[in-house]
């Protein structure tokens, strides 16, 4: 282990169907199963040219999921210094800083670092929870800014998406399924269509937790595709073969 | 039989699991497993002054199907003369004339014969291709009108819906998830807010084919909770037995 990479209360942990090292923090930020979903559902292209911006990056979970797919250029927006600093550390252990970068700043302003209408992929877990809509917030303010729309709104985030992509460019997205409505409003305001969807129900015969959304800026509406359900744990409480897939690197 | 009942090409089909007898024509309406998904789906009181109002009715189907679950009365619309002229004697055919009606007119009229906002559940299978969608449209009209917009589009049979239904009353419709996006910002600009949304699809492993929604006059947004999927075939091309319980009446 690398034990001089980490600051106090920090870990490393690996996604090993990806072969990469992370460092996490429970009191801090550690990614969940929304970063490995989305990291699987987001199509990229390999090319070199690629360019890729993965807003409200965290840790930098989705980004460095992504790296070995790509041979493109990721960048990773995160507003929270001490996130960004355990992205920017990530990056250096699994020696991706050729291809991979930080910009600790607000998505508000991501048009000051990267050109408007260049991006080929976007993709974002954004906060899930509207500010007002809770009474108690976190107690802990790394975990209530990840997670709370108190830096960002989903409106914000729809936003700086669409400033950074090109026309016909593709927005990857994880949320959740009660702020549909939300969701689908604030991609029309903002000149993305929605492609595939997939809901991600914890188990068989329950109501789903998640959603992934592909969308395209300036798309035809009218072109949805409801994707298989894919159904996270078996009714013995396993990881059902996609997730484990994707965790493990086994059917994959 | 009653054979008396029909008019040249017309049949008399049953559905089992209700005891209900409806009048079928190929040439000009039968109804499909969407309209026995959208009365299983819709939640109906049972009291008898329950207002229940089925528009695009077609044959009478929906309306049909949701006369054994309530002691209220149910207004059918359908603005094909030919195809209301089949829904009343459908429901003379099953004795439910106490009950049951059938309107012959454009839904956008409807508030000339159902007082504004005295309703308590709308269902609706509207016709789910724009019309411009198609450059050959079905050539047998009867057909055509009840699946293409020509003779009415989302938005009028979404401001039917909101017009006859009281505040927090509740609306059903089932359509076709790549028109999700039109679907929801149509409900969002007629004060009409997703809370149930169930996807229907033909066999494991495959795309949704149609979704289930059930929306609530000037609800709440953010509160859209997505069921546990619908599949109707299972890989050995039977009925599920979600299905076979609503055609047949096993398993309910």
């Amino acid at each position: 282990m690398n034990e001089n990479w980490l600051n106090d209360g920090e870990r490393i942990d690996q996604l090993y169907s990806k072969d990469i090292q992370i460092i996490q923090s429970d009191t801090v930020f550690a990614f969940s199963l929304d970063a490995v979903l989305l990291a699987y559902f987001a199509k990229v292209p390999k090319k070199s040219q690629t360019r890729i911006v993965d807003l409200c990056a965290g840790n930098g979970a989705v980004g460095l999921f992504l790296s070995s797919e790509t041979a493109g250029e990721i960048s990773e927006v995160e507003i929270q210094p001490r996130l960004a600093d355990m992205a920017d550390r990530s990056i250096k252990l699994n020696g991706l800083t050729e291809q991979m970068k930080v910009y600790n700043m607000d998505l508000a302003n991501v048009t000051d670092v990267i050109e408007k209408d260049s991006v080929d992929v976007v993709t974002c877990n954004p906060p899930y929870f509207s500010d007002h809509a809770l009474s108690k917030k976190n107690p802990n303010e790394y975990l209530a800014i990840a997670r709370h729309e108190l830096k960002t709104t989903l409106s914000g985030v729809m936003k700086a998406t669409a400033d950074v992509l090109k026309m016909n460019a593709k927005a990857y997205f994880v949320y959740r399924p009660d702020r549909l409505d939300d969701l689908f409003s604030e991609m029309k305001a903002h000149r993305l269509a929605p492609k595939k969807i997939q809901f991600v129900y914890p188990k068989p015969n329950t109501e789903a937790n998640m959603v992934l959304v592909e969308a395209i800026k300036d798309g035809k509406p009218n072109g949805v595709r409801i994707q298989q359900p894919l159904i996270v744990y078996n009714n013995q409480n396993e990881y059902g073969d996609e997730v484990r897939g994707m965790l493990y690197g086994i059917n994959r």
